[in-house]
């Protein structure tokens, strides 16, 4: 158990705590910083982004921020609903030092005029059908990036295009950071935690396993030899139609580093999908990296 | 005279120079870190900044990147050649401790894809008139913030608008550096220093002052009185009416810190213009802070 209970950290705190936390190191023993950026709601996904943190790291922020520019549905933002207090609790049984919790006029004191923007995330995948979703999620990054000064930056890999553009966002602009992808966890039948996971109703969250079921199945297709995304993607989807309650938005075989859309399969490949059931959005993606060995 | 001599450093010794140098500090005396940003063909406009940074920060960086990404002009770009050798000289003997001059190939090993736009300034003045420009700057300062961690930057009121757009988007993504604004350098004659100069031929050279002539007849109608931006301008313009060679771009009344055309002057304002003369293109400004005092 930690001696020093964790407490909510504000805007102008944050910086002055980790400036003093710095110096109280040694020089040539500076202390490494660990960033989990989070929306809240937290749930065993994000414990094991916190435990990989605590296992690297010697201080551990986590930022709980519900960014709205990163917010393509109102009733989505407004979904939305924090309780801090049970968040940071739940942060201090996994040992983590800092919360960071700033309000949206803390962070966006005038209407945002300054947005960093990815090219060529918009036209595939949850980029397309979200118009401005990632140009939010990069924005905000770059800010938490620039308030903490992390070392390292935890993120999970259900959201897979997201990790995909702030990993280019991070070469791109030399941001002194290194981006740690955490696998996915998953529920024991399968469907990836969520926080948009406890909106579904019981009928919905019994149906809603069958979103990774397909993505099994397409990756079984690979695994089996299958060099098609359009057979891929038949398979996957022919599973889905049976459970016409999940309004599948997108379902695609896309190159694992760039998430663009591929027809041959040939190396690292990753589907991913998005679909609605009832008034809830889910994502998922397997990672097929083993192709012909 | 600096006992160490300066020489040129390529990208990845930067970083680990910067790090031995700040972790031979003790923890509570942290160097306090300054950049001049520049693109090389230093003169005594850049001078100025080095030395406010000399008297301001243990340790001065200079970096000399000439950046494809913010021209434009194909020929603009090419027709800055510098020479590196004669520009570390001139750095060494205003006791700058570093210079980083980074290869295209450095700092874009691949078409760049990440870019950090400040809205609301392409409409206006450089803006509109150099396409993408003020995303090539924002976008390389950001690059140049994240390789140094500069505590202070330097930037010249000469380039006005490109100060305005960097101090926003260093307030609106939390960048942890100070912009410093340093007072544009004139020839006697006005002329105000730029690496541009010296393409003008010496009939050129000889009308080049009347554009500060012309911002000098227009910040004196504000000194005395005159509150009509439209009458401040047709002053101005007049001047340069008498030099048909000069051709003016735009010449504008703006808001000292929004940088947007005022009609009524009740505020700091800066008067700001840009004009060809043959092939270089000259820009100039003068900032009037005191009116009404």
């Amino acid at each position: 158990m930690k001696e020093r209970p964790v407490r909510p950290q504000y805007f102008a705190d944050i910086r002055r705590q980790l400036a003093l936390l710095r110096s109280s190191f040694s020089p040539d023993g500076r202390p490494i910083i660990g960033l989990v950026p989070t929306m809240g709601d937290l749930h065993a996904g994000h414990a094991a982004l916190m435990e990989r943190a605590r296992a690297e790291c010697d201080t551990v922020v986590v930022s709980i921020f519900v960014n709205p520019i990163q917010f393509d549905r109102r009733d989505d933002y407004e979904a939305y609903a924090i309780d801090l207090e049970k968040d940071v609790d739940f942060c201090a049984t996994l040992g983590v030092d800092f919360v960071f919790a700033p309000s949206a006029q803390e962070m966006y004191p005038e209407p945002p005029s300054t947005f960093v923007e990815v090219a060529g995330f918009s036209a595939h995948l949850c980029g397309k059908f979200r118009p401005g979703h990632f140009r939010g999620v990069t924005t905000v990054v770059a800010k938490l990036f620039n308030i903490i000064a992390p070392d390292k930056a935890y993120f999970g890999e259900k959201d897979a295009q997201q990790l995909a553009v702030v990993e280019r966002m991070v070469a791109d602009l030399n941001m002194p950071v290194e981006i740690i992808a955490v696998p996915t966890v998953r529920e024991p039948d399968g469907l990836a935690l969520s926080s948009r996971n406890k909106r579904l109703t019981p009928q919905e969250r019994a149906i809603a396993p069958a979103l990774y079921g397909a993505l099994e199945i397409g990756a079984d297709c690979i695994r089996q030899g299958c060099t098609s995304a359009t057979q891929v993607r038949r398979a996957a989807l022919a599973h889905l139609r049976r459970h016409p309650e999940l309004r599948v938005e997108y379902l695609e075989v896309v190159d694992a580093s760039s998430m663009t859309p591929v027809e041959t399969i040939g190396g690292p490949v990753c589907i991913a999908t998005a679909a609605w059931l009832g008034a809830v959005r889910l994502i998922d993606n397997v990672l097929i990296d083993n192709i012909g060995t």
